[in-house]
């Protein structure tokens, strides 16, 4: 018999995770599997490995002193990097002692949220966010998330007063609220936030005398006319820099997912406290924080390594912007991350299992959600190309999803490619190649 | 403001961490620093590092494959080999599937513990035990621990029955007790139980019905004549295999404690549901199990490494207790572990702050562990020695510390000399050189 506070952790099996992996297992081949998936659900860049490769192949190995037990919430040499590093990227001074260094952004989110937290409190989260928040904040908490719904007539650009909003209701609904979290850049749907909303949600945090965990792990990933601007950047925060945490990782701006390295920053005494004993518990290998050290020593690379980055990236985001253009179908604008915010709201399939082209309007939101889900397992199943439905994501409107574009232009074409052929084909099931077939009964 | 649940977390500070991290700054070397400090309270094997280090450097650098996003809970290449290593140890049949890949032992430790307990609940630790466990298993979890005193007269070696008495206390106090947890071999005392313990051990948690937590990090380090038997061998455990948690890592066996990868095995279908979900929180550097993935492809180096591992532990651990014996410093026997268990009960210092030579008995348990604690201290702080105290430990008794031998014979000749002559000069506060000296304002 286990634990009712590890329930909640298993009541889910997380979809996504199974989406991911059922994938990988069977990954599209132009030669070898051409029926195989195409995984863009997963935000993963790859489009970097030739420049990290060799880097990381250059290192030196662990010496005896960098394999010893180090301070549990990161070495001073990394820490040291990372501070670096961020200064400029945020345009804030930051410390090497105010960062710990945890196992992911998701270690990272999770001590600040256990930090601030106790069961049953809440964080007030614009959506559609970033789906494993639920877990990442709440899992351990104990806190539960408030979505504050953005306009999808907006394009689901953020907004302080939508924020500002939830915040009112979920105080008169009686929640003890403390914190507001969000990505900045955005995901899902890639909105670099313009300063001036910036210092906006800032004035309502701060007028409601919240902490804002500001999740800014896209931070080098910005490929549009904006640029980024960090919650802790002066111009935007000069009066709630103590209750802003900044949480960031190598996963995305460095390609590096499996090394699991995120750090967090606060200016909090008191929450670098709880951190730091967090982190305890979730401590990084020292040889992989030699390995992040050892890439950052070198600021001339790694300037020019996300650079040439962020150019991979806008030119990705160009290659499937035009052919979703080409094929009609509509997206929210995007200036930094890794996935396109597809609205396929006009395509969803009617209530039936063989329903035609249908407009989301006119219907209860949870027939929406429900015919979205049914077009996700479809295009999952049938044709085989994993996207992510915007309900992983809280979105407030049925019918988007998140189409994860640095997985190399090839496949991209073929997944746009078998996309439109759904939707635009009045949804025969057809096989990946075109042809059709009954299904069968995979789930 | 923080959260009430991370208070627990941050109340104390860490004694035994601040002691080791003054100790490292200011290492003694016989040439360059005669009067440093000789940190022998860390469990630290830093006699393996010729056998591991060109191991390490001759393993490939990581590729891409194996830099993306893996299972949380560890790969399955890593849980494909700790499993045949562990079936080997345990002399019992553990399947890759069984295996959760997690960061460090303590990540082990708090997942079997959120598993198994809401807050408040218990879990009986027979002790003197590893300090660590207040942290580790009821940090994050909310357990409290409830000690089962060992017999100091009797070596501190593992009673069924003092285990037996302290479930039926615990629950008389109304205590809901959900484990019993151990370490196996014992750490501080380095017992290796004996199977008829553990057998008597397994028929009493199965008669309470409470599941079992043992921490055999130290399995594979065993140097006396007694071999180790894991608490999951059918010859001891023939009912209470899926109530059976087993802990192992590689800080110890492998000598990589800042490589920080720990294991959790279970049998329990609902418990590794949990413990999966927990690992997602504290997952493990793909790149870092991919380099213990290729230490232990190599079985005929595995066993070579452990054997002379065994070799230079017995080596270390004659050489302590030869110095020991010459100094007439009583110690606690011992066939496994890093450390001996020292009894300086017969030196415990007066009430007063310059006291003589004074015996244990005749006064409270409190004034003892108060006597203990300023000998603790004046042998960091006079003679730069750094031990710890029984009370780290929950000693039953006043007066014990742990020694941990596996820093080099010169570095333990050295502290062994120092403490001997604190003890047998009616403690003078000399320098670590002999010269006498003023204290200062050090704490």
């Amino acid at each position: 018999m286990t634990s009712r506070q590890v329930a909640r952790l298993t009541a889910d099996t997380p979809a996504i995770a199974d989406a991911h992996f059922r994938a990988e297992a069977e990954p599209f081949d132009p030669d070898a599997r051409p029926d195989g998936y195409l995984n863009l659900g997963t935000a993963e860049n790859r489009l970097l490995w030739d420049l990290v490769g060799p880097r990381l192949a250059a290192l030196p190995a662990p010496t005896e002193r960098t394999s010893r037990y180090a301070p549990l919430h990161g070495t001073p040499e990394l820490r040291e990097r990372v501070a670096a590093l961020l200064t400029g990227t945020c345009r804030a001074p930051l410390a090497a002692d105010e960062f710990v260094v945890i196992s992911g952004a998701t270690g990272a989110l999770d001590a600040i949220a256990t930090a601030l937290c106790d069961p049953g409190e809440a964080i007030v989260v614009p959506a559609p966010y970033y789906g494993a928040f639920d877990t990442d904040l709440g899992g351990r908490s104990g806190a539960r998330l408030v979505p504050a719904p953005l306009a999808a007539a907006d394009g689901f650009r953020l907004s302080a007063e939508a924020v500002d909003r939830a915040l009112v209701g979920a105080r008169r609904a009686g929640a003890v609220v403390r914190a507001v979290a969000f990505s900045s850049p955005s995901n899902p749907v890639g909105e670099v936030h313009p300063p001036g909303v910036l210092a906006d949600l800032l004035d309502v945090v701060r007028a409601h005398d919240v902490d804002l965990i500001a999740d800014e792990i896209y931070a080098h990933a910005v490929f549009g006319d904006r640029p980024f601007t960090s919650a802790l950047d002066p111009s935007v925060n000069r009066h709630w820099a103590e209750r802003t945490h900044l949480v960031w990782g190598f996963a995305k701006d460095f390609a590096l997912p499996g090394l699991k390295t995120g750090v967090l920053h606060t200016r909090s005494r008191e929450v670098l406290a709880a951190a730091r004993a967090l982190a305890y518990f979730a401590p990084v290998s020292t040889a992989t924080q030699e390995v992040f050290t050892g890439l950052l020593d070198d600021q001339g690379w790694v300037a020019g390594f996300l650079a040439e980055g962020r150019r991979r990236l806008a030119e990705s985001h160009r290659h499937v912007a035009d052919l979703l253009d080409e094929h009609g179908l509509p997206r929210a604008p995007a200036g930094a991350g890794f996935s396109v915010w597809l609205d396929l709201g006009a395509w969803l399939p009617g209530p039936g299992a063989a329903g035609g082209p249908a407009s989301a309007n006119g219907r209860s939101l949870a027939d929406g959600f429900a015919a979205e889900e049914r077009l996700w397992r479809e295009l999952l199943d049938v044709r085989r190309v994993s996207i992510l439905p915007g309900a992983a994501f809280h979105s407030p409107a049925p019918g988007w999803f998140r189409l994860c574009h640095t997985v190399g232009a090839p496949l991209v074409t073929e997944a746009v490619r078998r996309i439109a052929a759904h939707v635009h084909t009045g949804r025969t099931r057809g096989r990946a190649d075109g042809s059709v077939h009954v299904k069968g009964d995979r789930p």
